[in-house]
């Protein structure tokens, strides 16, 4: 018997089936060793509608992993889209293209006044890249300041800045993490006042504080009195020190969090995390779920930034803003906003939430239900101590795969179980997930 | 009246009719300053199809410019592969997915044995930054060997090796620009092994020699035995002091330069530009018309080197290698063999060297026709002095657009004008081209 795993090892090979060995031997004598597959058993899938996807033999999986598709599986809208206007026509931004006006101006819509800049890229990576680039051309100075399990992406300068990646991804001299705004937030302050005259001291002075406005990676802090203190504070201590502020929304953006639905309890509606927060960006990055799966991203800015960054470096993204790429993003836009997503999110999270809930009253493994909208975590402990469980929830997360059900672990303990389907997840989804989680928590004892 | 330009500026607004203005404000309004739009009268496209693209109108423009759209713009067989695989999937690589395993099979099969390993990436840019993080991952190194004029991408990492964007981008200090393999190539040996020299004195170490395999942006320089000698030589040094040697092959490769065709005079068949001079790479970088315009781009190494780094470093593009992507990227492949593009690129390449070369004989403002396959460059320069005339070149660039032919001026004196149309690229493309571009050139006198 093979024990769980969250990625698939040499040693799962003699357990498999005879087709799914023969595909994982055939990637793995030409893709790159880095290359990861999820599960001990590795999953094919061949086709997806809404929130399932489907195997060669016709399986149903029900997805509450993945958050980019997030207006569904192979929406017909975003489909039809892309078909017909790879059909059309696909160049790029230095011939005038009316569909790129049309999605800057909606897009930047959703967004505070000062906000007012648009620069499509293709990857979260390459916005969080740019995001940098502009900060310390506008700034002059070089220091970052991030949270302690941050990450922001795989470029050379982004991953110098993404604590969570560990290992040989080692932090760059010019940064500093700082703790998140847990608790009444002042651990993050005094940190962040500690990072700055650090920074100042060393010569880099300070480019940019760049927070997930989610805190994903950092535990999913949902906003308080206390945190939105400490975030407003620190926002002012890195404007004094000439630094500027980059929210970085490629995860938490388009609606996921559900904020200003019935029920969630934010305030005022927004696609945004960052509001909520009380932070009011100089920059802000978007992506992952920006298109429904094409590669788009973007970097919203004051434009007074841009426009100094613009006069002095020459920037073009040859595969960013193309005819295509803009008709998948509006596609999915027009699909978000007509189908109520976001409101949608803030409904069906309250009431998963509601259900996680429950089961922790039945289920001592289960503690520390937390998020917002469709965007939760829940950490699997041990139920005698208290303590993160790691192979407990790597084990829920095989389990789960047993019963047709896609999760992830992850957290810096890999001990919290992330949920972040796509938007149109229902009622019914939710009822489906917990009867199968309920399920393995009682197989797992 | 308003004179040449290669953007549109301000002041040319005046002179553009109504929609256009009107496109341009409300682009203005939205897009970073960054943005630029070709053209004193920047043209608005909505359809395109094989070498033409066309306005609103119904104006047809012949493209010799745009390179992405490789197998032709809006080409059926990647529109339907498109649209069919959008229809059905869209994930990401952590699940099993067949063609991807499939396509990297057939890619690899086109490079030599020892380069054996593929990482899907979504830009060039994305490609080259992984490139050199392998690199110094693997060596221990920080040096970057370049050419003097070279561009490899926009990313932080990637803007500080390339010395053509110039300005605010101002190299890193671990980076020495050295000559091309120009003449003789001893001046690139000289430099190179100057440079080793500095990088090791300065602690850096040579961590790559990165080189696109067309040298483009320093003026198209095709194979001799002398630049082979050297680039063999510099390759030697290179290695031997411990550094890896990376090919660009983004926009020279996929069979644009036509190596290996009749009349192409370049020896052994490749779709890639390193083997003809004489380069061993540990690492290929490709991209740009991989996939037809869907943002696809890679990097193909030494299993060794990504096996140490991926035992080091997490690494995970989410939208790289998807099922879409993957399957824009095949049938691009597809359509490449099946209508023999890097063979008819040699030929009708040939073809187009010989119209202008004859076109030289009449008009002394042409000079130095050179290239390879449908990858060209010619000098513009002022017929008194033999001097590069960069305003001559863009008057030439706009007054052609006037005539419907799209095509750009580049290199470092921006005075070459630089020919790279889609490879279905006819014999009477090229007539109509060199038709319109003698009439061009006999009015600017």
């Amino acid at each position: 018997m093979i024990g769980p795993a969250t990625y698939y090892r040499p040693e799962h090979r003699a357990s498999l089936d005879e087709r799914t060995r023969a595909l994982v031997d055939r990637r793995e004598a030409v893709l790159s060793p880095g290359y990861r597959l999820f599960y001990a058993h590795p999953v094919e899938f061949v086709r997806g509608s809404g929130t399932k996807l489907y195997t060669r033999d016709g399986d149903e999986y029900l997805d509450v992993y993945n958050n980019v598709p997030s207006v569904g599986h192979a929406h017909p809208r975003v489909t039809a889209a892309i078909a017909e206007q790879s059909a059309l026509l696909n160049t790029h931004t230095r011939y005038l293209h009316e569909g790129l006006i049309d999605y800057a101006e909606l897009l930047l819509g959703s967004f505070p006044a000062a906000l007012d800049t648009l620069t499509l890229v293709c990857t979260g990576s390459e916005a969080n890249d740019l995001a940098l680039r502009v900060a310390t051309h506008a700034t002059g100075h070089r220091g970052v300041i991030v949270t302690e399990n941050a990450y922001h992406g795989v470029t050379t300068e982004i991953a110098a800045i993404s604590p969570s990646l560990g290992g040989a991804d080692s932090l760059a001299d010019w940064v500093r993490p700082v703790r998140p705004p847990v608790g009444d937030g002042t651990a993050m302050l005094r940190d962040a006042r500690a990072a700055i005259a650090e920074l100042q001291a060393a010569g880099h002075g300070v480019a940019a504080l760049i927070v997930d406005t989610a805190f994903a990676s950092d535990g999913f802090i949902p906003p308080s009195p206390g945190t939105r203190a400490a975030l407003v504070a620190v926002q002012r201590l890195v404007h004094d020190a000439g630094g500027l502020v980059i929210a970085d929304e490629v995860q938490p953006g388009f609606g996921r969090l559900g904020i200003g639905g019935p029920g969630s309890g934010d305030g005022a509606a927004s696609l945004w995390g960052f509001p909520r927060h009380g932070l009011e960006p100089d920059l802000v990055t978007i992506g992952k779920p920006m298109a429904n799966g094409q590669p788009v991203a973007g970097l919203v800015a004051r434009r007074a930034l841009m426009q100094a960054f613009g006069e002095r470096v020459r920037y073009f993204n040859t595969f960013a803003g193309t005819p295509v790429a803009v008709a998948a993003a509006r596609a999915t836009w027009d699909v978000l906003h007509e189908d109520r997503l976001p409101e949608h999110a803030a409904v069906v999270g309250t009431e998963l939430r509601g259900m996680l809930d429950e089961l922790a009253t039945r289920h001592d493994r289960l503690r520390g239900v937390r998020g917002s909208g469709l965007y939760l975590g829940v950490d699997i402990v041990d139920p005698a101590t208290g303590d993160p469980d790691s192979p407990a929830a790597v084990n829920l997360v095989g389990a789960l795969r047993e019963r047709r059900i896609l999760i992830s672990a992850s957290g810096r303990d890999n001990a919290a179980l992330k949920l972040r389907p796509p938007l149109p997840f229902s009622r019914a989804d939710a009822e489906r997930f917990i009867t199968e989680f309920d399920a393995a928590l009682s197989e797992l004892g």
